[in-house]
């Protein structure tokens, strides 16, 4: 143990009492509504944080990547799905692998993209889970709940693949400027994902999952029907969620702790954090600055990669030398860009995490 | 060697013939002028082709970060210029144990900064080089031209701090629209300079060098009285670049091979290379869109941080499956969020280079 202070700068802290908080109340609010709870684990990417979700009772996590499920499965984490359209080949051949050791399941939304993973896992006769990725309004990857039951049918058709289920990420809650219009969001995935698997049911093909996802929305798109959640942002929280009005500034457990580097100006301070921690990912539901300074009104202005320039605002000022911590727009890219951070308590840094999955990208 | 069809996806590719000819040039173009080169490797964070830059004429390095000047200097590097106000005992103890191994200088723009390096110095009967940070429009860091001399005479009665020139970093071409606009603004920084050295000279101060920052001004900004220049992203050249004519699309070294996960719609098609590959950096100097798909008029115009999102535009269209090559809207933060990088040429991998000075934020 030592003290936040002997940590050199810039430097990711986790507060492990909020971190805590966060989890178990996920928990049991999935708990609560009887929905399996599987996280997804991109906000975090790190085995530990995984371990206490499931500690807390998540049914399995959720990842992105094939090498982020090679990071966790080596880590003893045994029920994983990767929320994404994986196609190709020799992704393939890595998800034979690592289903020889985990229950698995994969994203798919075309014939042709499952096909390629298909053909491996039927040629090794054996079957690899697919859910099926339904569009609810985010208008990224997925079909439209009417083009369901047609590509339900054709992935059935196909050797070597087993129809878990459906999902679906409904990230157009970002966007939502009133709690009335993020509650509508949710209550829409939850709805429209419970139709369509009605409809799938109803035509005798198999549904056992309807997956729900996204911070903004868990809460409300925990309806009848909806079987599992799997939000991300929670366990960190930041700014945007915040400005959501998901959660409270006392709920983000994730901050960047920086030094002031340079004064030039009364109405300008710089800090030795940048896009190279912080991201220019942009606050939500309206873009407003790169990050906010814990106690102070002076906001982040504008990142370079190593530059975070703060407009100081009347009344305020910040000295070089002097130490502050910033609430990031997004949690999940700041684990993305850091090798390890700092897990802390009442001033304390209990440990270091290495980012484990860190910049798994294919 | 395999050929570039067997990577799998995302990838970082860097042409090795682009990358010679940029580095080549640049040097060329330096030494007609008379003046220096420290090529600023935050770009491509790789040993490999800093070395190339070495090789092909240039000083000495530049760098932001101690962390990153640790991984060259480990690397033989012997001659590195850290181009930020680097603050902090913690630093300092570091610095001292790179000053035994490298010809090092920092920038420094305050004396309570400089000071928390010149304190460890003096306490172990040594020196330091400082570089004076001059703000020639950026107005990031740095002081104004008019306040440099004041600071240079505290600077130089500090003990353990030796004051070896000046340098900016003239940011603000990023915003010129027209090359006339870039190359009165390389002028200006190239001109300001120039005449900061005369003055710090004229009061019988040490002014060894004079140095200037950045691509898109550093044809304009090598004027009479400049020494040195430290452009980084030529090596790579990126669509931003491009868009401010300072080179062509011809000149990308670097692009991000990527496949088509998905094509919900005639209008839409997923990428699976989204910020986690890209990030989320804005086309300068006029924001549009998230990357430049080769041979193609869609482009991406949405990321997340898996998923690319091109919007087809009519008469074009992508499969499900198929590969296609993005020329990133910035080359410098792409290095920073991958492993490796491949080093390509006629259509076959020579290598795969670890960014070994990625992440090195502290």
């Amino acid at each position: 143990m030592q003290p936040i202070s002997d940590l050199d700068t810039p430097a990711v802290l986790i507060d492990l009492d909020r971190l805590e908080r966060n989890v178990a109340r996920m928990a049991e609010k999935a708990r609560a509504a009887g929905v399996a709870l599987r996280p997804h684990c991109k906000t975090h990417k790190l085995p530990e944080v995984a371990r206490m979700q499931l500690n807390a009772g998540a049914r399995g996590i959720t990842l992105a990547k094939v090498g982020e499920a090679e990071v966790f499965a080596a880590q003893g984490f045994d029920d994983i799905f990767l929320a994404y359209p994986i196609v190709g080949a020799q992704k393939a051949r890595r998800l034979l692998a690592l289903a020889d050791r985990v229950r698995l399941a994969v994203g798919a939304d075309s014939v042709a993209g499952a096909r390629t993973l298909a053909d491996a896992f039927a040629a090794a006769g054996r079957q690899l889970d697919v859910m099926l990725k339904i569009d609810v309004g985010l208008h990224r990857a997925g079909v439209l709940p009417e083009q369901a039951l047609a590509l339900a049918r054709q992935l059935v058709d196909l050797k070597g693949l087993r129809l878990r289920g459906i999902f679906t990420h409904a990230g157009q809650g970002y966007g939502c400027e009133t709690t009335e219009a993020l509650a509508g969001t949710g209550h829409h995935e939850g709805d429209s994902m419970a139709a369509v698997a009605r409809e799938l049911r109803g035509a005798g093909l198999p549904c056992d999952v309807v997956s729900v996802g996204s911070t903004p929305t868990a809460l409300f798109a925990m309806r009848p029907g909806v079987t599992e959640s799997r939000p991300g942002t929670y366990v960190y929280y930041d700014a945007s969620e915040v400005s959501l009005g998901v959660c409270t500034m006392d709920d983000c457990a994730i901050s960047v702790l920086a030094t002031v580097v340079s004064t030039p100006a009364a109405d300008r301070a710089v800090l030795d954090a940048g896009s190279k921690t912080l991201s220019n990912d942009i606050l939500r539901p309206k873009a407003s600055g790169n990050g906010w300074i814990v106690g102070r009104e002076s906001r982040l202005q504008r990142l370079s990669e190593e530059h975070g320039v703060v407009g100081v605002v009347p009344g305020e000022s910040f000295t070089v030398g002097e130490r502050v911590r910033i609430i990031p727009n997004h949690a999940c890219v700041v684990s993305n860009l850091v090798d390890s951070v700092y897990a802390v308590r009442g001033g304390q840094v209990e440990a270091e995490w290495r980012v484990a999955a860190r910049g798994r990208i294919v």
